[in-house]
């Protein structure tokens, strides 16, 4: 596996490879690589004849008093691993090469407006600036994405389709612990109390899933009693959001007759962790 | 030559004959086309082993009130003369074909705050985003600019350069009635009495760049200079603005010491006209 710093020297290689008709596949990550990353990768490997990998912290989409300065790093291990997963690469560039002369962003504001986007200002504008970059540069084939960051899903899914990016946006479903809690590199922020405590995000998605069965299609009842859900199991928890959105605008619904989503966001002791679950109706 | 409609059509025979090994030119119109827009084609036409042609009245980079429905337009016209021209393809999508599902812009702050950016709110926005995806969709090594909308191609390369775009930005020297009056559709817009007198724009920008050579490099004497010269040459102009900027960043400069662009826009009667210069130091 070639590390590789120069995002045109990637979009070379990337593209001498094309024009010797392999087909690439693609897994963009912050690093800080867990299980969840791992599927990625072997999903993406298993569809392509070269997979990219790339690590990169991207500044932009963190706001003031984000966690860019304390998020996670382990390049050693991350390349280690990237490796054993079959990656023909791992594009790891510094910031001031991506972003290089005046500044221009990629904003995605409907699909933004809502839960993350709400919370985070100017973090999806971020994401999606990046990601234009990433992809334009590897040029793949498929691209991997994990089901996790539904929100940002949503909007690669948007900015690929508008901006005419001949690229597979493949999701892929969420990676679990065994307890349930949805893998994450900001797990390791949890206290172990908070990380025993921490599942009942989960379960409280898959009570609404068997409240809906039961036949509770509004989502206003529903949003209720997931909220006194989590009063009851997980006190300690201060719920950023619990809404249901459409699975491709991420704009709120009052009724479930159609897909959604259901996303929540809940701050426990350090940590901010999101988890959703596609609600069938 | 052929008319092609449907984007994705483009995109197919673009990337076909990129894999062909054949070297593609573009220029995006709005057509209505006069010798500008020709001399445009001709250089790309050379530069290249296929033409590509759009014309698109982009919506989203007129402003309410402006005139995307008096916008000239002649279809036949047009596609007689970009075929004469030799271009291979005349790409003339609909609207909606260009914009679908949620919205995805493409936003260049800087490079749009002065100038026809700060008259024309959203007006670069809307440009940067609909040249992005024609670029993505015609895939073209080259493409083609004017240099009478110079801050326009200021913020096609700032996109180009940022999104790693992996295409060639040329910019084409300013194509002048014998009288000096930039060519430009909106020029039908004139009375023939704006007509005779709207030449004295394009002077004043040469009487800048004489008082320029005789020692003057601060802009703000420059300008004021240069609004005394249309007050009397050009009395029924309404002067939009007349700004020395930087040719990449189009943020104002107080001294000429490095290469500026002097650039103006003055309302004449129905019309709004454009011109700019280079000045060396």
């Amino acid at each position: 596996m070639e590390i590789v710093r120069d995002p045109l020297e990637l979009q070379r290689m990337c593209a001498t490879w094309r024009r010797e008709g392999l087909r690439l596949g693609f897994v963009p990550t912050m690093g800080y690589f867990h299980a969840g990353h791992l599927a990625l990768m072997d999903a993406a490997r298993a569809q392509s004849d070269r997979l990219v990998v790339s690590l990169f912290v991207n500044p932009s989409q963190f706001g003031p008093g984000e966690d860019l300065a304390a998020y996670p790093r382990d390049l050693e291990r991350d390349s280690r691993l990237a490796a054993e997963r079959g990656a023909a690469v791992l594009f790891v560039p510094d910031p001031e090469a991506m972003y290089r002369g005046p500044d221009v962003w990629v904003d995605v504001p409907q699909v933004a407006a809502h839960l993350c986007g709400a919370s985070r200002p100017g973090h999806f504008r971020g994401v999606a600036t990046v990601v234009a970059k990433l992809l334009l540069l590897a040029q793949p084939h498929v691209a991997v994405f994990g089901e996790k960051d539904r929100q940002q899903l949503a909007v690669i899914r948007a900015m690929a389709r508008q901006l005419f990016l001949p690229v597979e946006i493949a999701g892929h479903p969420i990676v679990r612990e065994a307890d349930g809690l949805a893998m994450s590199s900001r797990n390791v922020y949890l206290t172990p109390g908070e990380r025993a405590a921490a599942p009942a995000i989960h379960r409280g998605l898959l009570r609404v899933r068997d409240w809906l069965l039961a036949g509770e299609r509004h989502c206003a009842a529903l949003a209720g009693r997931l909220r006194e859900f989590y009063a009851a199991e997980l006190p300690e928890g201060r719920i950023d959001y619990a809404e249901f959105v459409h699975p491709e605008t991420m704009t709120p619904v009052a009724e479930i007759d159609a897909p959604v989503v259901l996303a929540v966001a809940v701050r426990l002791g350090k940590a901010r962790l999101i988890d959703n679950v596609l609600l069938e109706s």
